[in-house]
């Protein structure tokens, strides 16, 4: 647990660049510590000011070599990069994002790029509640694109793509039919295919695999059309034609206004999910007090109904002092 | 749809003991109709006057066969019973619970017996939101004793023991194993086990387990030990000792105050979760409003956090307007 006064003075070394405060700002969000409204209000004024990147595919794509690489060349080109790789609390990923981190180790020296594991394990709305804080105070530590990475198991793809402005899904050849692992919810995500390990056996049919799929579920003129994109992420090949895309796919949210549309559309979701998970705490809490056991009572003895009296409860709630 | 003006016509028309009156009641409870608070207010003085006798065990082991005798027996006893035959939505118990009824047909003329088969599908909270409701407009309409009958599988049979006072569960020989029959959650929940089918083999072995475990889960003094009862209901043997069990079950209920303590706490996970109910729908209507895009702008826009904006949401969320 942090000191709430210490709030503010991480906030401003994280500012100056602090790779420790921005460390343990990060720490705070993950572990739900008291003091999260508190960085969330100081980091308000930077939300917005990063490009957010996911990346997510299924175990053994590429996903850590392919964003190893991809922090190299934003760094080439002179850009802060923050990377958050998060833990679907999977106890079959949690050896991969340690492995993650070791291989991006080269970065550890660079105070341009910020690098952190965050684990979603037992929190409530797992990715989805601590990712979108978590991409502030990068925002705040100056980044100007952040990558979000995840295996595509489950949920967290989804979710993935629900945070971030551009997604990216990795495939490779030979790691099963790509129709497979191009699956319904995946094809909906993917603003960019990125088809890694594209010097093996397969490659070619892999590409067609997905070009078939997008052609039949073409979507309206105006749309964004996924790209597909070859790369071979452990000999660097290909990288330049991701970041390529990538800024495409930016140019095509702003001047559509997709971007500032899906900003808002994701600001409403986490601030209702915020809205009713402290409601729900409260009428947990109402079990402890007196409130809830007198109305109980009443209604046991006839002195009044069930509707009646959750209306009395409600009116007992004081959302003014919720905070 | 009622016309919330026919409500009080209803309700005296209930209290009279018009049969037509009480399925139109609780139909109101079951499709959950606007008028279901004014229905609830109404009933509301009745409430706790009838013993509440919840009824379940696995497909085949002679629930409405016991439940009619049952029936048969209270009623020569001068004593007015309601029957409630839930059905969990599940396609398979459709048929059975309508066979119940057909079966149950010798008392439709007798002007001291409801019987009704109520669904719990699609309404949110299942058989725990309409069947109190349901128990009251029973009380309400004069009912001394109200069997409460649900097919015992997954969550419904747990859910019968939150609202009955006591809970018979059925089994009967050749069913499988007792031991299986007698699964972990039900074992909890009965208050009598009644082996039905007891002129068949095997019954003497089935009986012979179900005491062991009940030794081997020994409760602590002053805990009610549950009763296990032989019958065979389609012959009519065994029912008065089944009522004889129920019975010394609510003379331990009374005596101890467990009765007081179980009402009120099914008072107040009744009242709780309608308060819920409530504020998920509020929730859910701010998203059509402004103030939600509103707040999701300014949180896009950097001005203020998802937090700060959460509670300017939970604040304009006037809690004396829900019901």
């Amino acid at each position: 647990m942090t000191r709430s006064r210490d709030v503010p003075s991480l906030v401003t070394n994280a500012r100056e660049g602090d790779p420790r405060s921005v460390a343990r700002l990060i720490s705070l969000v993950e572990n739900g510590d008291p003091a999260l409204p508190e960085v969330a209000a100081a980091m308000a004024p930077y939300a917005g000011r990063a490009q957010v990147v996911g990346l997510t595919g299924a175990p053994g794509v590429g996903k850590s070599t392919t964003t190893n690489e991809l922090v190299r060349a934003l760094r080439l080109a002179g850009r802060r990069v923050g990377v958050l790789a998060v833990d679907p609390s999977s106890p079959f990923t949690g050896g991969a994002i340690l492995g993650d981190r070791v291989r991006m180790q080269e970065h550890t020296a660079d105070r341009g790029v910020y690098i952190r594991s965050i684990s979603s394990r037992g929190q409530l709305g797992g990715l989805s509640a601590a990712t979108p804080q978590a991409v502030r105070v990068l925002e705040g530590a100056g980044c100007d694109v952040v990558l979000v990475e995840t295996v595509g198991v489950g949920q967290a793809e989804v979710e993935i793509a629900s945070l971030a402005d551009t997604t990216l899904v990795l495939l490779a050849p030979g790691m099963g039919d790509a129709i497979q692992a191009v699956k319904a919810g995946v094809l909906e995500i993917a603003d960019v295919f990125v088809i890694n390990k594209a010097d093996r056996p397969g490659a070619d049919n892999t590409y067609r695999d997905i070009q078939g799929m997008l052609a039949l579920g073409e979507r309206a003129t105006g749309d964004w059309r996924p790209q597909v994109v070859r790369a071979v992420a452990v000999k660097g090949e290909g990288i330049d034609d991701v970041i390529t895309a990538i800024e495409k796919h930016r140019t095509w949210l702003t001047e559509t206004g997709e971007l500032r549309t899906r900003r808002e559309h994701r600001a409403a979701a986490e601030i209702s999910a915020l809205a009713l998970g402290t409601l729900r705490a409260r009428i947990g809490d109402l079990h402890e007090g007196t409130a809830l056991p007198a109305l109980a009572t009443q209604v046991a003895d006839g002195d009044i109904d069930p509707y009646a009296a959750a209306d009395r409860l409600l009116a007992g709630l004081d959302t003014r002092r919720l905070a």
